[in-house]
């Protein structure tokens, strides 16, 4: 095949779209908003054939009048009139998982939005394609409209990549700018994102890091050709995140940010994703609200950063239609830039690579308090690179202490961690972050 | 065909490679260092059938000796043994256009990181690539490792794109950089890019906008599905941005960057490249050295920013691999994102789109001077939202203004240039720089 043959005779790309929340209705409308201009980038007209969701009553706002209905995703899904099975669904389980399954069986490709199926079950799935001579896509899975997955599947396969990281889940960019700028607790935040949907169902998977960390894991077995192993990500969340920590490391210049990265070192492959400090004014510092970015670092290109919208209708919808004009124009890709079955089983490691470290404690009004933090640090192997202690506070008697280390091991920290409050002299728990050298 | 049916048994993908400078030395380089990983993401081998460059003997510091030589890149072009020829040559004519033209007529696929040749020739290329089956990719000619031409035909391909901008050339980023920094003029910073080899043979080619214009040229041409017209692409230089301008500007919270901007318009295609003022925090601001940023608006993805480096032995071969693992893998995509013949011949607009603009002129020291300057531009139809004059100089008796338009057109600015002289006010020139929205 090739993209200039057909022409515009050719048999049209007949879709069967399952879901019609944002993404489902962007894609629909996109499809008929850009009828003429697809056909003349994919030499042929993409098509809906069905559609199928929850609820046929609710209003989207949109004519599914020339569809099909389908009340079961599943029986969408092996229509001998849909040629891609578009499942914009949602979920690692259920009726999303049976039905991608259930249309690679009945030999249908496959584009989908879904994150958590991708890291949970994409090795399963994209063997399944392959072994059947089917494509499963899914650009719209990571970081909505940036066009991350086909740049790393295939604008820098000349590179071998050393790392990869970015910010990709815009509600926690959203709650830790507006902490930021408005001056706010992270609770009374979390309670304005909620009010304003920006909240998943459950909003572990936003807070908690866990849809973040998804993308991390299909990123991953991209960048280094390894099985997706969402189950080897460190996670954590930006719920212990608190508005002093973000002045305090304004204060030095940084912010702070829900930071994905896996990186490929002797030890394995590190995935982690955690609060991190970056510099106030490198991209990823400046990066604003919703907004997502991914970077990537490959031995010839250097760094690479793409930006833009994360998440909202047109940008993901603008995602899964990479994918169908990609299948349309009878391009078929291997899921993760190669075949499934030679994917490596990645050795998970622990995060080794060493990083300097932000730690914020409040001391307790004794003389020698900072000497006796000093000093343990100092044993522990760590150096302070710069340290600033505030006033006492007069109701509780502790005076907050900052700490910027210079690069040290995240084993010496865990350490310096557990011992700290061991020195007597520490009110509390100490808060340790990350800064990533980006 | 299909990215992981053939296997590792499949026929390799064999180049011929014509040109041995940076680029070409850095792909060779590549093609070694990353044989396996290649076959792995191909699904099947790249090899180097042959190279050739102007001077054999030239120590490059690559071994060649597994390689045929040519000392005609034309013989290379046409040889039976190869079935990717790639040009790394340069230049709009001569031997680059011959042995790419002869080819795609002996039925070679074609990978180039030619853009003076895209921009000038790319549709009658395109033309003959198409006519014969064959393709002619040139992800390198544009941004060097910004993975730009792939996501603009293939993931932004579901958008109707609205503008395409971009920063491109980044000996003139680095030149503009180096001034405000070192707060050196231009003269002395041109003589020191000269002297790093920085600038092309013909320098007019950076500072002249000229080389930016070609890659603006072939973006466009995507965009929007019209023909690459780099004719009508209105271009100034940086040669006329003094230290002052990039002063001043910076007092305001500008910088000024050599940017290209393409839209289309109800009036038809604008195309220009210009010194333009952006704001100083924004990421197109922030840009520093030789790094690119290109900015692509869409109607459902919204602003997509892809940085990287613009140059280099690294990113430009990293880009080059982009083509050449595609066509491995039996991905045939047509030049522009849609077949050449279809391609709508733009109708050429001069820039209409209304912007902000930046003035600034010598002051006489007159009275009521400031006043006449200020009736002028109202009666040109130009309100003022910023206005600052600075201090008379002792020696030459005049006193430094700038002026922030509120938005206007272009024909009002140019209308307002002529006329300022006439006041009787003003010494000199005045200059004017578009603000442009990023």
């Amino acid at each position: 095949m090739s993209a200039h043959e057909p022409g515009q005779n050719a048999s049209p790309l007949r879709l069967g779209i399952a879901g019609l929340g944002t993404v489902g209705t962007g894609t629909v409308k996109i499809i008929r908003k850009h009828a003429k201009l697809l056909s003349a980038r994919c030499g042929r007209p993409v098509t809906i054939t069905a559609v199928s969701a929850r609820d046929r009553m609710k209003n989207r706002d949109l004519d599914l009048s020339d569809y099909d209905w389908e009340d079961d995703a599943r029986a969408l899904a092996v229509r001998d009139d849909i040629d891609v099975f578009v499942e914009l669904i949602g979920g690692d389980e259920g009726i999303a998982r049976a039905s991608v399954t259930e249309a690679l069986r009945a030999g249908k490709d496959v584009v989908t939005a879904n994150k958590a199926l991708l890291a949970i079950h994409g090795q399963e799935l994209a063997e399944l394609a392959e072994e059947r001579g089917r494509v499963i896509r899914f650009e719209a899975a990571v970081a909505g409209g940036i066009p991350i997955i086909k740049s790393m599947t295939e604008s820098l396969a000349g590179n071998q990549i050393r790392r990869v990281m970015g910010v990709m889940n815009g509600t926690c960019n959203y709650i830790l700018t507006r902490m930021e700028n408005g001056g706010l607790p992270y609770e009374a935040v979390f309670e304005e994102a909620r009010q304003l949907g920006y909240l998943e169902a459950d909003p572990t998977l936003d807070v908690g890091g866990i849809d973040a960390s998804h993308k991390l894991a299909i990123l991953a077995a991209i960048a280094f050709g390894t099985r997706p192993s969402f189950d080897a990500v460190e996670i954590e969340g930006i719920e212990r995140v608190s508005i002093d920590d973000i002045r305090r490391a304004a204060d030095m210049g940084y912010r702070i940010k829900l930071l994905g990265v896996a990186q490929m070192t002797a030890r394995g492959l590190e995935q982690r994703m955690s609060p991190c400090l970056v510099p106030a004014d490198s991209p990823l510092g400046q990066l604003q609200g919703g907004t997502n970015m991914v970077v990537v670092e490959g031995d010839s290109v250097g760094q690479i950063v793409l930006r833009g919208a994360g998440a909202g209708e047109g940008p993901t919808a603008s995602a899964v239609m990479s994918d169908i004009v990609e299948i349309a124009r009878g391009v078929r890709m291997p899921s993760f830039g190669q075949p499934a079955r030679d994917l490596a089983t990645p050795q998970a490691a622990r995060t080794a690579v060493p990083a300097a470290y932000y730690i914020r404690l409040q001391l307790t009004d004794k003389p020698g308090a900072l000497a006796k933090v000093a000093t343990m640090l100092g044993d522990a192997g760590i150096s302070i690179d710069r340290m600033r202690q505030y006033g006492h506070s007069e109701t509780a008697g502790v005076a907050p202490v900052l700490i910027v280390t210079h690069k040290t091991t995240p084993e010496a920290i865990d350490h310096a961690m557990e011992a700290l409050p061991r020195t007597g002299v520490i009110a509390g728990e100490p808060i340790e972050l990350r800064i990533e050298e980006v």
